[in-house]
């Protein structure tokens, strides 16, 4: 039973016997998108290196404000001083009153019209919370019965602005979601973004008092914003290259149709056909 | 901008008027549930300590082979040795092969039959997953439409054991769900607790390379669990004991109400009147 002498090709024989078929699927076919660097945000916290990527199809303003943040160091130095286990962690300076702050206030983006050129990689139908979920452009998307009306859903992940009760009182400070989607929030925040890579490091953020809603009082052991770049502010030759899974092809079409019929012997009830867009993988990878 | 001279004050009011709504709902009602020493697992880890809670009604044989296992300190300096960020984090000893194990292997244990004197509080019909969900004794359930055959689902936290093809195939090795539920997995495995406290100990756990299927190669890298204790063994003066909400309350299902029927301001798009059982946060506490 010493871990020291445990043999370990037995072990990962053991895992590949058994609970692989969870998650493989067909990945090598996969086919990735490089992340816009004008969309690309690298986060780095004293416990690593995050990164975002921006979405302006849905949130223009919110994404011009927080690029114009990021480029001014504003986030240099700030901490996260609410975090919730299980739900999110916000960071910024804590400015969200307004009346001590020059930032200005950014209209609310809820949920954006999808033109019919936009394409829509298709999860579910009748999502318990949306008509409809899929895919753009890698971002997890809910829309209305009509089609026409989408939002970025709260997946783990997501990057928002929080606000106060005012739809358009957004400003500076942001959450990251850190739990089980807190899909209640859709169509009503500002979501801007996603992490790509380095949720492990968003998962080791100090958590704060759950029965004190989150906020840790003794900033000194909150975890800190060490920097923000925006990709596209660094030189050509020295910036990391980021890619996305490319939800339009047909790879992940493919991806998602295993993930749904599970055909898999390991299977014994078989899994009801359908998928939480927020459970479908989606991570991406950085490299130099 | 510097975080050291920040009015903190100022910032708690940010937060009390901005994001409070969200999670505020009658917490002060809410009655708290002593767990059964028997059914309490302290696990140390060099990151902190989680304590679970064992479920015997819904796997009473896994519990009891987990129960000896714990006892004989049988996993007191094992490692997480496969974990996928957003997925799951499994530890043992990673004989799940069998060969080489003393260990017996444990029967499906699935889904259970539910008699007409047990209580549920469901949470909500015609969820994606399950012709209905709800709490059993504190436990995120599943049932199907007779409302006869109920089950643990995988929401973050819940603990089950790993196993190969074969249904009756468990024996050491367990996970913890880590990220969105993986609810495909119900009616699929041998769920048998839920760690009711200590999930932000459990989010530091090292994580393997996605690429590598989250096989941790290289075991001093590893995430290791120093000791595992039953609360009963303690004796009864130097014993934590932890409380659970008690899903059975008047108190639980106004809260249940008010999370579905969101009436604050804050909610510009009222969000549908649905929940999802693993998005309810059922944190315990533990005190001495």
């Amino acid at each position: 039973m010493s871990p020291g002498l445990q043999n370990l090709s037995t072990r990962v024989a053991a895992c590949l016997i058994g609970l692989l078929p969870l998650i493989a699927n067909a990945a090598d076919d996969l086919i990735w998108r490089e992340v816009n660097p004008e969309n690309l945000v690298f986060m780095e916290l004293v416990e690593g290196q995050v990164t975002i990527e921006l979405n302006p199809m849905f949130a223009p303003k919110t994404v011009r404000q927080f690029r114009k943040l990021v480029q001014d160091g504003f986030y240099n130095g700030l901490s996260f001083y609410r975090v919730i286990d299980g739900f999110v962690a916000q960071g910024g300076d804590g400015s969200d009153l307004g009346e001590l702050s020059l930032v200005p206030l950014i209209d609310a983006e809820f949920e954006a019209e999808i033109s019919g050129d936009v394409e829509f990689t298709e999860v579910q139908k009748d999502d318990l919370f949306a008509a409809g979920t899929g895919f753009i452009d890698g971002f997890a998307v809910g829309r209305d019965s009509s089609g026409k009306n989408a939002w970025l859903t709260h997946c783990p992940g997501v990057v928002a602005m929080a606000r106060n009760d005012s739809p358009n009182s957004s400003r500076t400070d942001f959450y990251i979601v850190i739990g089980q989607a807190p899909r209640y929030l859709d169509r009503n925040m500002n979501v801007f973004g996603r992490v790509i890579d380095g949720m492990d490091v968003v998962q080791r953020i100090q958590r704060g008092p759950a029965n004190e809603n989150g906020i840790i009082q003794d900033e000194t052991k909150s975890s800190r914003i060490r920097s923000m770049t925006l990709a596209s502010d660094v030189p050509e030759d020295e910036r990391l290259t980021a890619f996305v899974l490319d939800t339009n092809s047909k790879a992940f079409k493919k991806l998602l149709k295993n993930r749904r019929n599970r055909t898999q012997k390991f299977f014994h009830n078989k899994p009801p056909k359908v998928l939480d867009v927020c459970q479908v993988p989606m991570a991406g990878r950085v490299t130099l």
